[in-house]
């Protein structure tokens, strides 16, 4: 994962305590990164004989869709806003510790298929919040999920526990072990 | 475009006088398609000598990153949101007329450069009024907007007039002339 450390530590920028990945990779996306990111999550996903990848929208689209191409596996991503859920969708409440409010995610019924082997993907592994609502959905709706894989991984935060307490195993392709000073300091540095 | 156009006939829908294309597009994506629509994109705005991708979350960004990964050209994904806009970015109020109401779309400032040669990317090009939003705000960062590239186009809708209007031309994959008893009509067929 060179260049994405290397997109991190350049390009990465801390503001309010949060490591803003918004220069490469969830607002403007460098292309080079995000294949780069599409192969190293994709040989996570293959470890686990994944069918399917489901993911969140906005910012877990970009990891999401370049695993696909890498892999030629078709990705789901989940529609999130606020208000009541619909009919004829798998959809759990979120709530966002940074965000400050509830929203929803949801799938359509008749995207997910019974015994299909599922690997939640996003950017951040954090909170865990939105991880844990796609693993929900995606056994809702009869399939076996195989684990979560995400781009970075805050260590300090409870995403990790959140998912070994529901029984998905989870897999990151940078760990970050703490910011200090404004400064991003990696788990393997 | 054969797998885009077959993806279309096969697995699109026809609801509310919509056409859906959440089964390979913008719900789930199919690898295969979006690599197509990658390199097809990716001929369109290498014609424009463009060196930027602009495009609105949610559904413009699978199309974009598909183009990113063709090209090597990076893509910005404008921000969606309802309420008030922010400091430091560029911003348009858009109108919705299916979903009903006004939302932003919100680029930060620290993202284009002046002179940038701007393609505008999206799923449909249907209202064209995120469309324009998007010309509108690569032109306030003082980039040039080459123009706008779009995976399938409503010919019977108002967005192409809207472009042109703002003297932004417009190139799309598949244009649908009509939807006549729920059936797709294709322009070139």
């Amino acid at each position: 994962m060179s260049l994405l450390l290397d997109a991190i530590r350049t390009e990465g920028r801390v503001a309010d305590g949060l490591l803003k990945v918004d220069r490469f990779l969830n607002h403007r996306v460098d292309p080079e990164v995000l294949a780069e990111v599409g192969e190293g999550i994709g040989a996570i996903v293959g470890d686990w004989d994944a069918d399917l990848l489901l993911t969140a929208e906005a910012s877990g689209i970009a990891p999401a869709l370049a695993t696909s191409l890498a892999t030629g596996l078709p990705s789901i991503y989940a529609k999130k806003f606020v208000g009541p859920g619909k009919r004829r969708s798998f959809g759990r409440e979120v709530s966002s510790p940074t965000k400050g409010f509830e929203y929803r995610v949801e799938v359509a019924r008749h995207l997910i298929e019974p015994g299909q082997r599922v690997a939640v993907v996003d950017d951040f592994l954090s909170g865990g919040r939105t991880a844990v609502a796609l693993v929900e959905i995606a056994r809702e709706a009869g399939a076996e999920v195989v684990g979560g894989a995400f781009v970075v991984e805050k260590a300090w935060m409870p995403g990790r526990g959140r998912m070994e307490a529901i029984g998905c195993t989870a897999r990151s392709l940078v760990t970050v072990a703490s910011i200090e000073h404004g400064e991003v300091v990696f788990a393997d540095a």
